[in-house]
């Protein structure tokens, strides 16, 4: 499994917007072979930004590789420096690719007698 | 949902013997209310070190609190400052706490006719 993450630091006052531009954007991701699961995260508010993070989560890393040569990676991030979008966070997005090590699942519990 | 991570930047001596502690420690993680998965993953190399990162998927902010107050989150990290694990690291492994805002999960595919 591997899983792609990138991290934005995104000025206060413009939080909400950021995430309203990703909860109503559309995704392809779903059409593309390997696909486990996309999260977008909010972490810690820090002095002058608030942290979030994207997290894709693939089979494996050549899944991810396909993607990012695929029509539907255009497509997502055409706008990705677009003037709109520019302006909603410090820097560029920073990215990170992480291999899965070592995974642990919740066990199934049962009822209590 | 709730994500904790920390990151840990390894030097890249150690990175055999850092995955090695991880993979064969004692995890309490499954005995607590709201678990749902633990990934140890492998990021990036950089120019002095390797980037790690754990990450604690937990139900909700509420499961998490209560797992850092509890018994297994003591025993868990009573080892963590020793002299046999510090030398490992860069610095302080670096603490990211993430709430989900956005979810989105492979559809079951159906097979081609």
């Amino acid at each position: 499994m591997y899983i792609a993450m990138n991290r934005f630091k995104v000025t206060k006052e413009t939080g909400e917007i950021f995430e309203q531009l990703w909860k109503t954007r559309e995704s392809h991701l779903d059409e593309l072979p390997g696909f486990v699961a996309f999260h977008l995260l909010k972490g810690p508010e820090r002095e002058d930004h608030i942290l979030y993070s994207s997290h894709t989560v693939w089979q494996s890393f050549a899944d991810f590789e396909n993607w990012t040569k695929s029509e539907q990676f255009r497509k997502s991030h055409a706008n990705a420096g677009s003037s709109a979008i520019r302006p909603l966070y410090l820097g560029h997005p920073e990215f990170e690719g992480f291999h899965v090590l070592q995974e642990m699942l919740a066990s199934p519990k049962t009822e209590a007698a």
